[in-house]
């Protein structure tokens, strides 16, 4: 159904989309290559919330030799209006007469409009082509679009041995200098940040992305039930939004830095309902990736809430024993109560290995 | 000084040698190529101790085409009468022209004799190419003709964040049946496998090589101070040749099998003494390479003593949680103390990763 060329140039859009990394949020990253006569007129993508679609970029470039083109895209072209017109639209005015996407809208109450409307028009319409890897692309805005969550990735650093620190604490570093700066790219892809008041009392992070110089800063969310939350935090000083989140039991601080927002989140048995914060922060804020940086305890109480789509573990060539702390708190006393996990990635940074782990549902 | 010509056939020697790998010890794998105007003539292996080096194999192939080839041996051909006649004699009668070694005899008081013997009968001698693959054939050989002791590898079966067990003790099975199967090729190559008591009342393992029908069993070591192997045992039922390690003040047991000897080791503060096993293995038994397959406490203890070469892991993609079973027994307090490794391997064995690390020395 489809040819070597079709599997050629949807890889380049993907490619593309690639470039919108770190700064589409909300939006989903999007490439678009258009082909006529087996050569490329055009290809775009994405950059950013409010600027033009991947395919209206495309087609502004083509003019003319947009028409009787194939236009290859990583997602289906949009069929509503929204802050730019719809792309759907847009192709048909151009006169392409192939349009091939590589998936369907994830939100399943606007899935497959875009591909009719074109269809409707006389637009030969495909879909499907490399769709993993275009899915790869926005796990997040997926996982927002299909069920009201944000796509949760978990960062860890450990020993060979499972273990975080010393049993003093002590952990600087166990891993290296490359792991520690590969960190850095996964804070910008995500658009908010989520720590404990555990380690902001410990580490006082500023938990910024520090790469580039015109990146947007992720929202960083701080969980302390009890607002022990000091003022003179690294994190307050430091530009970017920052959400600290309360128990309803706390009273809100005040005269804190305006740029920081205090949420007070229902507690389900003694422990704040993470399930809630996340969909508050799909709901409110259109986060689609969060990356938690955080201890033992919250990690712990993340997963045990199955809220963790994604391990993400930097695993530094050393053993740091039986007495050190372990990955994460995590009471399981059966092996049927196992969290089982799929490898999606593995690699070396440094001298450390990189590894992409994904929960599997229960 | 070496050609893509000579890289070519060591490689093809290298590969021959490790047709040997289960059979060979107390030799080395060696691998030989003999090559007349650009053709291999001959090629062989050696297979087992007491029948012929892989040079004399070649030689008796290549009969008179051995005349004017260049040899490529993958260990520095031999200049002193053992069970076979020296084959650098061998190789001077049957008129080579050059050899080439990937690493001189790893035995200082003989390394250099074979090559220096050749070189004084004209032939053209050179050594060292691709000498860290051939190293690789035979750790074990290696470390016990420049150490006195044999190569030792611990194998573990661990979750993603370090855990062997449940509490409970529960822990079958963490890793798949593909890593189970595939610890079989590490028991064949070692010539010794070492267990603890409490892996023999817990599991009562046979621990033999179950792949082949001909392949030589590994002396089975168990660690027992106190003596308390059940005459019931599975391994002592089974055949191939086990060795009882006891403390001096546990009597020798009577009516066992006459495969099972004891040995009584004497304790370093009230723990076996383990440089004094492994010296007693390689000296006594001749034993290169070592799988260790036993609980935390043993091989906390391996560890705590810097006996071990190689950590084998078997990473299950799962999370036993922070009540289950650590890695291995290992006080340490502070990270100056931690143990650091390199990665030599890492692969996907089923859905497990296995991974090899080298210790570091101190």
């Amino acid at each position: 159904m489809f040819s070597a060329d079709d599997y050629r140039y949807m890889a380049q859009a993907i490619r593309l989309a690639k470039n919108g990394l770190f700064t589409t949020h909300p939006n989903p990253r999007v490439g678009c290559v258009l082909v006529r006569d087996n050569a490329v007129v055009a290809e775009a993508f994405h950059a950013k919330a409010g600027s033009p679609h991947a395919e209206a970029l495309a087609l502004a470039m083509a003019g003319e030799r947009a028409k009787g083109a194939t236009a290859y895209v990583t997602l289906e072209p949009c069929s509503h209006f929204g802050r730019t017109p719809p792309c759907a639209d847009a192709l048909i005015n151009a006169g392409v007469s192939r349009v091939v996407a590589a998936m369907t809208d994830p939100n399943p109450l606007v899935a497959g409009r875009g591909l009719e409307k074109l269809k409707q028009a006389g637009i030969e319409v495909s879909s499907g082509l490399l769709e993993s890897e275009a899915r790869a692309l926005n796990p997040g805005f997926i996982k927002r679009m299909e069920k009201g969550l944000p796509y949760v990735r978990v960062k860890m650093a450990m020993s060979l041995d499972g273990r975080t620190a010393m049993q003093s604490g002590e952990s600087k570093w166990i891993t290296g200098a490359d792991a520690r700066q590969d960190v850095q790219q996964w804070r910008a892809r995500s658009a908010a940040i989520i720590t404990g008041i555990g380690t902001v009392l410990a580490d006082d992070p500023e938990l910024t992305v520090r790469i580039g110089t015109d990146l947007p800063q992720p929202l960083r969310v701080v969980l302390d039930s009890q607002g022990r939350m000091p003022v003179t935090a690294k994190m307050l000083q430091s530009t970017g939004p920052i959400l600290h989140v309360t128990s309803s039991s706390v009273t809100k601080t005040e005269g804190w830095p305006t740029h920081c927002t205090t949420l007070q989140l229902n507690t389900v048995e003694n422990r704040m309902d993470l399930v809630s914060l996340l969909t508050h922060l799909a709901e409110v804020y259109q986060i689609n990736e969060v990356l938690v940086e955080a201890g033992a305890h919250l990690v712990g109480a993340f997963v045990e809430a199955n809220c963790v789509d994604e391990l993400l573990v930097y695993m530094a060539p050393t053993l740091l024993g039986s007495d050190a702390r372990p990955l994460m708190t995590l009471p399981l006393t059966q092996m049927k109560d196992q969290k089982r996990l799929a490898l999606d990635d593995c690699r070396l940074i440094g001298q450390d290995m990189r590894m992409t782990w994904r929960f599997l549902s229960e």
